[in-house]
């Protein structure tokens, strides 16, 4: 990394210097809060330092000065099983505070990490591998116009020395120390080599470490106020750059020509009667039964992301896919509007709190893929932002995988001619008009262009580890059954069966 | 239960019949659906019944039949560590459907009791009690505005036996029969008898469960099709006829005269000197480090409820007492505004949704109260809803404490004037004045109103399980002492301490 952490000395501060200062502070920080409710993203401060150091005061003073209600305190205990039951990130997606609010991390992702790594002297190949899932998780959030705040609080071995002392020395304080701590300091020169070494592989453009001395805890206290405030200021200007600029009209050129001439080659129209499908639909259930419940067994995971056009038959083929599957072991999410606690937070939040444990299945209808299609097109998703998406979800599905966890995507593809011909079977059909509405007749209209955002979504999306299933769809039974044979393969080669 | 069971006979079908009847029920299906998203209330659809009678395909085929967007299926594993860490509802809550929305409950809450009824055989004693928890919650849902709809698709032991040969005979069905299956068929008895028992306690008032016969696949199919439809019609008018109920404006007389008396009789102006503070506080967050922690290793959570009037202190005496605390162990959660998903539930739901798991604390700040005291006075609940939440919070309460969380209820008195000298203060301190809004002075307005409502709970709600602490808070220093005193004694009195 380029940018590496910046210290800050904090210089004692007598009482009465202290009191002249804070009523200042105090009144910028509520006033950050009122303008941050209204400017809308969220703020991560993340606190991490010497032990002893005052990590639990600062908070503490911050919740004073701060407004509550805009304000979450969070710490991590040992993973729980639903915890180690997902991708290491998945708990850390969890207490995500939303847009307006601030999230003071007393605990936070390195301090797993630093203590993993203490505790069991792994390698320093693992320790730069989830330096690296860091790097990235903070670097999507920041992209994502998140404000990342990252203290150190810093004490030198001596000052560390004294403070436990003077707290041992009463009586009324000495359980504020814990063998944890001397551990700490008998090890300080350690402690504080792989502290700079992660801050230093850490400290990413717009995600810089911050270290504040801590020896004196007035002028601590308000460096750490302080720095809040700057970079609140540094970040509403940020923010605000981006807003003026132009919002580019839905970008309808390709980036990969070649993922939409894939599309456009596939032969559409197969045959099948009924009683065939009949026939090799009960038998591809009992397969798709055995291989999900050997992926049970083993632990594993399974995600499907349907995706496909207007009247694809998305649906139907679910149905028949949930129909192998015991009631127990799977959910199906319909992908719709966002509620408003999904619509505070990063566009991958809403699928990341969805991500079953251990051996179950979760069915996505529709999917993380609207950021590169509708969002796209519609202009709801900035040009930077549904470019950016694609590597986003592509990290995002390789963290599943390396979980386990097996990623399972259908596109299904009809002809422009078999849409129209479903639309108005559905609104001739009662109980079916209500899947119509304005907005199929809308998407039709832009075929051409969504083609397109279908071919990139293709060429830049398929990766090995979750590759896309292009399944004609013209012949609805044979759709179902394509999704069924290709899903049965997938979870069989995964587990290697 | 005055109300059993109805059982509901559905004769044979030839295709021709079904294939009419079907397009008039599939569109009444939909526009239920459509109906029901804009009158605004949960549909629990939970499904039972003799094994083998087709759960599965009666879920697969009102999934096809119904928009998936506005529909779930629910079904539960064995129970996660984070569930067995939370009281025996908690799980269940989670599950509820938003209003607008159709939860179709594939296993439920009976699942569970059933089940474990046959595996251990235990006393009546524990089914019972079971049993009124189940009664309880549905009863809650009920009067709350959630239709809970309840069938038993019920098949005779011969036609059991039938069902069971004719899936294994086929090679490609044969998986769908389990070993459970057949265990189930040899006890077939047993089963009918528990299930009789357990339908006959638990058809309550709005709450019957309907039996339908499953011999016949397409006549089931359209039997619980056709239940949903007369039930949805009569919930609907039985909620226009709720809504046609003049709303009284807000209710101002004490339902309990005796606990405004209480309030009242509380001396408020104590002294403490600031030395005498600094020094007791040191020594009471010492003790309650201990006892929090003592909690902590016993895996007993504490739930703390902060209530007062505007401006009594419950922000610094919450951060006095987190400052005692281990930041992985505490979330202090401030009651303000519902978000979307909240507002759509029962409100009980914010709540528990926010429970620790076993050996956490968790701080409210304001809390469930709010619906017998602002909700009640500003007439956002009817009266019928503020009346009933008395004994709904009692059982909340209830529910926890027996599953051995320490519920520690705190209601913080400052009188009249004291207010008026804070709130001045605050509006002449730049970094206060936004804790002061219009509507505090409204709210300052209804004292004598609020007394009452305040009264009311105390006298209403103080419970030998979740007993109320009355805290005179005219001075802070005081106040927070207390708070201290009496969250450690409650904390080792429930440890037996």
């Amino acid at each position: 990394m380029a940018i590496t952490s910046i210290a800050q000395p904090a210089p004692k501060l007598s009482k009465k210097e202290y009191e002249a200062r804070l009523p200042r502070i105090r009144e910028e920080l509520v006033r950050l809060q009122i303008e941050l409710k209204e400017g809308g993203f969220p703020v991560l401060l993340i606190l991490a330092g010497t032990e002893g150091a005052g990590r639990g005061e600062v908070i503490n003073k911050l919740s004073g000065w701060l407004d509550p209600r805009g304000l979450e305190t969070i710490a991590f205990n040992q993973r729980t099983e639903e915890e180690r039951a997902r991708p290491w990130i998945w708990r850390y997606w969890q207490t995500l505070p939303a847009a307006g609010r601030i999230g003071i991390y007393a605990e936070s992702w390195y301090t797993e990490t630093l203590t993993a790594h203490f505790a069991t002297r792994r390698s320093i190949v693992h320790l730069d591998r989830e330096l690296a899932a860091i790097r990235n998780f903070e670097k999507l959030l920041h992209d994502d116009g998140t404000l990342v705040i990252k203290v150190w609080l810093h004490l030198s071995k001596s000052e560390q020395k004294e403070r436990l002392q003077d707290l041992e020395k009463n009586e009324d304080t000495a359980w504020r120390v814990t063998p944890e701590h001397w551990k700490h300091h008998r090890h300080y020169a350690r402690y504080e080599r792989v502290a700079d070494y992660v801050m230093e592989q850490t400290s990413g453009e717009g995600t810089p470490w911050v270290q504040i001395e801590a020896e004196y805890s007035r002028a601590r206290d308000l460096a750490v106020a302080e720095l809040l405030l700057k970079r609140f200021r540094q970040h509403v200007r940020r923010v605000e750059r981006r807003k003026g600029q132009i919002r580019t009209p839905a970008e309808t050129r390709p980036l990969r020509p070649s993922g939409r001439a894939r599309l456009l080659a596939l032969p559409l129209d197969q045959d099948m009667s009924s009683e065939e499908y009949d026939e090799k639909r009960e038998k591809w259930l009992g397969k798709l039964h055995d291989a999900v419940q050997a992926a049970h067994l083993a632990k594993r995971s399974v995600v499907f992301a349907f995706e496909g056009w207007d009247a694809a038959g998305k649906g139907g083929a679910i149905r028949r896919l949930t129909s192998a599957i015991d009631a127990r072991d799977f959910r199906v999410i319909p992908v719709a509007k966002p509620t408003d606690e999904e619509r505070a937070r990063h566009y991958l939040w809403r699928f990341w709190r969805r991500i079953p444990r251990d051996g179950l299945v979760a069915i996505f209808d529709r999917s993380w893929y609207g950021r590169v299609l509708v969002e796209r097109l519609e202009g709801f998703a900035r040009g930077d932002e549904w470019r950016r998406a694609y590597s986003e979800i592509c990290d995002f599905e390789a963290e599943l995988v390396s979980h386990g966890i097996v990623v399972i995507k259908f596109w299904l593809q009809i002809g422009p001619d078999e849409q129209l011909k479903r639309f108005r079977a559905r609104e001739d059909t009662p109980y079916k008009r209500h899947k119509m509405s304005d907005e199929d007749w809308r998407n039709r209209k832009k075929w051409k262009d969504y083609e397109i955002a279908v071919g990139d979504m293709l060429a830049l999306t398929d990766t090995k580890l979750a590759p896309w299933h292009l399944v004609p769809a013209n012949n609805k039974r044979f759709a179902r059954l394509e999704v069924l044979k290709l899903a049965c393969r997938q979870i069989e080669s995964a587990l290697g069966l």
